[in-house]
């Protein structure tokens, strides 16, 4: 049996530069897929590519319209091809219409000079910290989260705070070994900020994220099933648009990517 | 006289999401041109086209390679068009070759709940900060600058700090009011955040910047030729790449973008 994540993510080759996938009901979220699915499938199509240089430096996936459950087609480009940095456009389409539309950027790696600035916070380590219920919205219930802190509101009532910080463990639910497209995926884990500043249910919808890998495949498999530290903070919220950024880690504590998005919400 | 920032950016349409433009001397770096002139270029692509809908809400641009000094061809195309919102595809390219890669989000905006959480830092004023001397590569005349923290390196010995955080003032050189091309320009204003880490010349050159906008026409207009607050923070520095995060406000406090970008660096 093939875990939900491989399943969710499996594209078919159909000729150079084209690929069939669908929709996972397990990755099902309020209006059509998890956007970190989404994510991940973009990426997936790039990796599986014969023509890929090296392993991913940066992902943009520009949400430009919700996937319908079912098929669609990915349809990546290397624009352009250098010694050891290639340059993608990947555009999801479901029957004549664009869905997605991406950019992913890879290199060949070399070592050099490393020192991150970005360093974990200190929290309690994922045993100590409680595990979220089961939930209704399918695609929550594919990870094991451990909010430390910036817990989804209770009470919608409109209140909110000054801040909208959110750390918390997370894993693949059942356990699957780390590699990149997983890692893309839970680059996504953050529900809206707007929440932590206004418990307010508006539609709402991510438009854009970006994914920086300041990591390897060695290291993605050193981190195996352990937890990722993921934190994300607001950053404006002005007429219908806010943003975050955000960053995850192993728990050794190697920051693994940092992210960012821009989100939609109605009101 | 036309400024030179508006000789820089402008653009020939050729037929339906076809312009030619040229790099501009006056937005020379050492090698090709500033990075932010360019992205100013790929989004006057964009806000040129009569088939924009909205203004713009994201931008990311990945330097697929090096512009040679002279002519080149935009090529923009609408991915997507909804009711409110647009995604666009930009390449640059010379010849027959890729240069640029870029997506750019537009969107009708309403009026909102809106509430910034990422505020200014505290600084004094510019009048208080003294200005940058005129230096020898061309596009840093182009703007007037005047560092709070984090300046750059005076001595290339190959020690850094653990920090990386820069924070200036900077506005167009000669005064031009601000709007989304200029503002697009200085998202790019920072040096490497590598030279805080480690002070030694190395080949470095930004492969892909986001620009996430949070204000207006009106804003921006309102704003006209003050100084932008601007500052940005490295994050991870592994192997090759690192990443920084920053945010641009006005004199009046008004975040105006956010802003992230990854720089590859030799070793």
């Amino acid at each position: 049996m093939t875990h939900h994540f491989d399943d969710a993510i499996s594209l078919a080759p159909q000729g150079e530069g084209v690929m069939t996938g669908a929709t996972s009901p397990a990755y099902a979220n309020f209006i059509g897929p998890y956007g970190g699915i989404t994510a991940a499938q973009v990426l997936n199509a790039v990796l599986q590519d014969p023509r890929r240089v090296g392993d991913p430096v940066a992902l943009t996936v520009n949400y430009a319209a919700a996937l319908a459950d079912g098929a669609f087609s990915a349809h990546a480009r290397p624009a352009r091809t250098n010694r050891s940095t290639q340059h993608w456009i990947v555009e999801l389409r479901q029957g004549d219409e664009t869905m997605i539309v991406a950019t992913v950027m890879t290199a060949v790696r070399r070592d050099t000079w490393s020192g991150h600035e970005a360093h974990p916070p200190e929290v309690p380590p994922p045993a100590d910290v409680p595990r979220t219920p089961r939930q209704r919205v399918e695609w929550l219930n594919r990870y094991d989260t451990r909010f430390i802190t910036g817990l989804m509101p209770r009470h919608w009532e409109g209140q909110g705070g000054a801040e909208s910080l959110t750390r918390l463990w997370v894993r693949d639910e059942p356990l699957r070994p780390l590699d990149f497209a997983s890692l893309t995926a839970m680059a996504d884990i953050f529900f809206p900020r707007l929440w932590l500043r206004r418990a307010t249910q508006t539609p709402i919808g991510t438009v854009t994220m970006t994914v920086y890998y300041h990591t390897d495949a060695a290291q993605l498999a050193a981190t195996g099933t352990d937890y990722l530290l993921a934190q994300a903070k607001g950053q404006g919220f002005r007429n219908g648009y806010f943003d975050h950024a955000g960053q995850l880690w192993n728990e050794a504590g190697e920051l693994l990517a940092t992210t960012h998005q821009a989100v939609y919400y109605k009101e």
